[in-house]
């Protein structure tokens, strides 16, 4: 297949976006495409023209290695949502027309499930006119929510994140004699893999956190308190990792049990935060001892001082593999992780029909959670565990994690 | 000099406490000492005579280097503030009786201005019943804010810490083509030489933060916003550094501006926290733009798994240079860090009387700020630049840090 390709990012960063970027801009050189542009800020940058020429960025080997290690979005990303066709036609004659003038072949879209949508309407579309651009999705969110694929690069190197800083936090919390609770707030809008992810934090050297909630279940205020009621008694230092996004039963979510103001994307998601605060200020009122919250806050998502070596691979490869699949006359596809072997752990790249993936948000599963809710299986943890492996250190320059740039001389 | 040594651990714990508390053990066995115990949660558990034979704890050459790779005070540490000798004569008492029992002749102390005032009044109680007892501090704070010392063990990995993921939250800001400010809000009591260590953010692949509040000057929040205003004028993404300490002209904590739970630890210290938060609602309010308050939180202390090697060597370096001063006859010192060169980074420790250091705060110098306050000049960023350099990377064990825990079969 001759001709340009152009690859965008959209949605959250992670820390290994990049590495999907660096996958897809090699694997088409190598196979012989003309150009690989870059769209900046995803589509919504698209729709401007503002495409870069990717070999202007990436001038050496060095520089393909930062960019694996460099965490967010190197072309920048958008939360934007395309509409339905029929809603607006002329939009998706403006998009082809740009690739037109492009001489675009095949288009790659790294990003979770609002992007994968976008591929599907893409797809969709050329269909409808007769077009034979490919549209392939690369999958990328920190919170494992999309269906189909056995996970999501970024995830592993969040739960990685998530895991280690847990372990250090909870030797804090063992430093001074005296009771004290710590509430740990991790991202996850409606599934708890980043939560869950927490519970490896037990091992050999730890004891782990006490408590973990997922929002998967609804959280009950009364019965969390008990719980840290009987822990005090037994033992001084607790740590309790929660979910942003857990909800009472009547739906409501915790955060907004207190006053908080909301910040609602375009996507109409809300920004959450201030469960881990309400719950520590009510833990600290109801039983005079130390309390306090961490919020993990974006550095879960952008901390490529530790990322997975399997995430940052995994994420090369399912680049890569988009891009094989296109010049091999796929589209509307998805590329999927399939976990061949947990022990040893064995994992391949697969390509699913991505009209089947778009929009649906896979959960952890409530058979892998506590019949109390107040844990998870040891299923989460041997699913998680070979995510989170072996380690990509960055280049440090003057003792900082080294990032390329985009814009620079 | 036979006999035996005691080694404790006090105040806030740090990345590198304990590669002070490997410097002081390791220098003791070779230097001869027979037995080195450690106390549980500093002086306030030797009173109880919560004391524990270091070499049952430390049982290998792994061990070891897993002491030096561990965060957080592997002994345990307490916030507990000796009496002066004239109010509590029986207290001195009780510690020389124990001291006497376990056939103490030297007595080291980690920590900070709190600790070296225990230092202090020990080795004056001994001298005044002639006891040939020993007392040395070892310095330990993140805070930086010992006086006589270039700088602290301990503030070089907080500041590594800081300045790099600084840089990954700037990143993270950049990748929306939206208007949005994030607030830091970093630890620092009085002395702003950790929030100053996110000026260090600024580097060939990064801008830096746009503006940076430092506790040693006023702040005045009418002029904040209008900076920000002015910023978002002219660029999309802002950060923004401050210290949990900052106050208003009139004296008041920003955070207290805000509703908010205090905590007031033994020595009357009040928890901080909120300002961040406090300051980026404003900001949202002012301008309705996304704006986001990150709480670096405890992780700044107890981030082992992104250490400075300058740092843990340092922190070693003051726990064996202790042990040497005793077994030399010193007492009532503690021991210090002095920079020789700054380029190359040469240096060296030395001893200091304690009585000159006790309870004085070492603040960041006014001319190391810029007029406005809104900045930090290259000075510090030069003072600051030697001690995070290089690395040592945590062992890691099934993808996670492995620290040494006290409690193990």
């Amino acid at each position: 297949m001759v001709g340009n390709v152009i690859v965008g990012q959209s949605g959250g960063p992670t820390a290994v976006i990049n590495s999907s970027l660096a996958g897809v801009y090699k694997t088409a050189k190598d196979l012989g495409a003309k150009k690989v542009y870059g769209m900046r800020y995803g589509i919504q940058g698209f729709l401007e023209k503002n495409i870069v020429d990717m070999d202007e960025k990436i001038r050496s080997d060095l520089d393909l290695e930062l960019l694996k290690r460099t965490p967010s979005a190197f072309l920048g990303s958008c939360r934007y949502k395309l509409p339905d066709i029929c809603d607006d036609k002329e939009l998706y004659e403006k998009i082809f027309a740009i690739l037109e003038e492009y001489q675009i072949t095949a288009f790659f879209y790294i990003g979770g499930n609002d992007s994968m949508d976008t591929i599907k309407k893409l797809s969709d579309y050329a269909i409808i006119i007769n077009s034979d651009i490919r549209f392939i999705g690369v999958p990328k969110t920190i919170d494992n929510d999309l269906a189909a694929t056995d996970h999501t690069p970024g995830f592993g190197s969040a739960a990685k994140y998530i895991a280690s800083v847990t372990k250090e936090i909870i030797r804090d919390g063992l430093v001074y004699d005296v009771k004290n609770v710590a509430i740990i707030e991790i991202m996850g809008r409606n599934a708890g893999w980043l939560t869950g992810a927490a519970a490896l934090a037990r091992c050999e050297d730890c004891e782990g956190v006490d408590l973990l909630y997922l929002p998967e279940l609804p959280f009950d205020v009364d019965a969390f308190i008990e719980k840290i009621g009987e822990l005090l008694k037994k033992k001084n230092s607790i740590v309790v990792a929660v979910s942003e996004g857990i909800k009472t039963a009547d739906g409501k979510y915790v955060f907004e049990l207190t006053s908080h103001t909301e910040y609602v994307d375009s996507f109409g998601h809300k920004q959450l935060s201030g469960t881990a605060r309400y719950l520590s200020s009510l833990v600290s009122e109801k039983f005079g001892c130390k309390s306090r919250s961490i919020e993990l806050s974006t550095l879960q998502r952008c901390a490529g001082h530790l990322t997975s070596r399997v995430d940052i691979t995994e994420a090369y490869q399912v680049g890569g593999s988009a891009v094989k699949a296109a010049f091999e006359g796929d589209t509307g596809k998805v590329v999927i992780l399939n976990r061949v072997s947990n022990d040893p752990y064995i994992c391949t790249t697969d390509l699913y029909d991505v009209h089947k993936v778009a929009n649906i948000e896979k959960k952890v599963p409530l058979e892998w959670i506590t019949n109390d809710g107040t844990y998870v299986s040891d299923k989460l943890v041997n699913y998680i565990r070979p995510l989170i492996q072996a380690e990509l250190t960055p280049i440090m320059i003057t003792g900082q994690p080294r990032h390329i740039v985009i814009d620079r001389q």
